[in-house]
């Protein structure tokens, strides 16, 4: 979903296919990273990961630590070589956003604070927040992605980053109904896991009725933000329609 | 040292303080990661670190994972931001050059290669390309930043290059000899582990004698790359000095 956001976003302000790969790489190497490090056993001690087994379990846990390092640390010298843009300025906005997206004040600081708050009573306005840090930054960073890619103006910028920023709520609330009531084959992971950690979620805070319903507003809202890119936005439309609508 | 070395050598080109303390900043941020890291269990499995306990032992291991990887990101980020350099070309080199010296060729590589080759026996030219990878390309990295920010001509870059490569095999040899004959009081580490480990280093090849000489050699080498920069290299001069006498 990350790289096709970037793809679809950059495609709004005829981006060189190029720069639009190399960044759509750059956020799945972010993003690869995240999960690898997450599935440790001193993190979420996962086993299964997309229907096979984590990196840790198929290698060991060095080389999945590692092999995390090396793919956060590539995806950041992607975005700042000379062949992802010809403007270095434009690189450098990219690093900036990615790391923002993924730092402490993003994806690694809402892990902690998820490891931290395991077992505590937390409320609907704070678990929206730790989403947004946990999986939602990199989310709307790949919307915005396109839009840094192209120099867009500043409204654009704006209508794409808030359209991430539903998308990636919409998206989050979609995975935490499908892991209460999916199977591990369906989703490709190890199904039931918030509710046996004890996590709270958005489904366990509203009920999968209103969670669901939830979900479908915001969806509804990211597409709102898209109304002035007409007929070349059908299928960040369509994204959000199935991010709400998915089975695994 | 790294931090250090990026300050001196910015000096050399009168490059503003402001963006050389973010350089040193970001270098000893993206050390520190790797420490951190490599102290992990799963990894060298130690417990101290600088006299001190290792960050996994102070608080837990799902802790250090992600405090290693928001400072891996952090380093990156902070080379981008304006306030490092008004020039973004500039950013972007020191972000690639980072990432070569850090990543799946350069640091995290090494360590990958050291795991995976741990009871196999390395020649010479073996160990050294891994202690290159190791620990060599950040030192190297630490000593080209400031020709980097202070847009040097070529032939300083090479020589800055030279000396930070020559420095670093230095300074890894004499690592390797405080292990092998150092306390852990004295090295504020786990002493031995190498020899423990079954690893071989430059010192359990060339043995203690003929080590000590290849890291003296080395350390005069390197300083006989800073000739061109007379009186202004004087603290790059004394390094190279300390690293071969240090103690701890």
């Amino acid at each position: 979903m990350r790289a096709f956001l970037v793809l679809e976003t950059a495609a709004l302000f005829d981006v060189a296919q190029l720069s639009a790969i190399r960044v759509a790489a750059s956020v799945e190497m972010l993003h690869a990273y995240s999960l690898v490090h997450d599935d440790l056993p001193a993190m979420d001690d996962d086993d299964l990961r997309r229907g096979r087994p984590t990196a840790h379990r198929a290698f060991d846990e060095a080389t999945a630590i590692l092999a995390g390092d090396a793919l956060l640390t590539r995806a950041f010298e992607l975005l700042a070589e000379p062949e992802t843009h010809n403007d270095p300025q434009v690189r450098c906005d990219l690093v900036m956003a990615l790391g923002q997206a993924s730092g402490a004040s993003g994806m690694a600081g809402g892990q902690m604070i998820d490891m931290v708050s395991e077992g505590m009573v937390l409320d609907l306005a704070e678990i929206s927040r730790l989403q947004a840090m946990k999986t939602g930054g990199l989310i709307q960073y790949s919307a915005k992605a396109g839009a840094i890619l192209g120099n867009a103006r500043h409204s654009d910028r704006e209508a794409l980053a808030a359209y991430g920023a539903d998308l990636g709520t919409a998206f989050q609330i979609a995975d935490d109904l499908l892991d209460a009531e999916g199977t591990a084959e369906e989703i490709g992971k190890t199904a039931g896991k918030d509710a046996a950690a004890g996590k709270a979620t958005m489904v366990s805070i509203l009920g999968m009725e209103r969670a669901r319903m939830l979900a479908g507003e915001l969806s509804s809202r990211a597409i709102v933000h898209l109304k002035s890119f007409d007929d070349r936005a059908v299928n960040l439309r369509a994204l959000a329609d199935f991010v709400v609508s998915r089975r695994s």
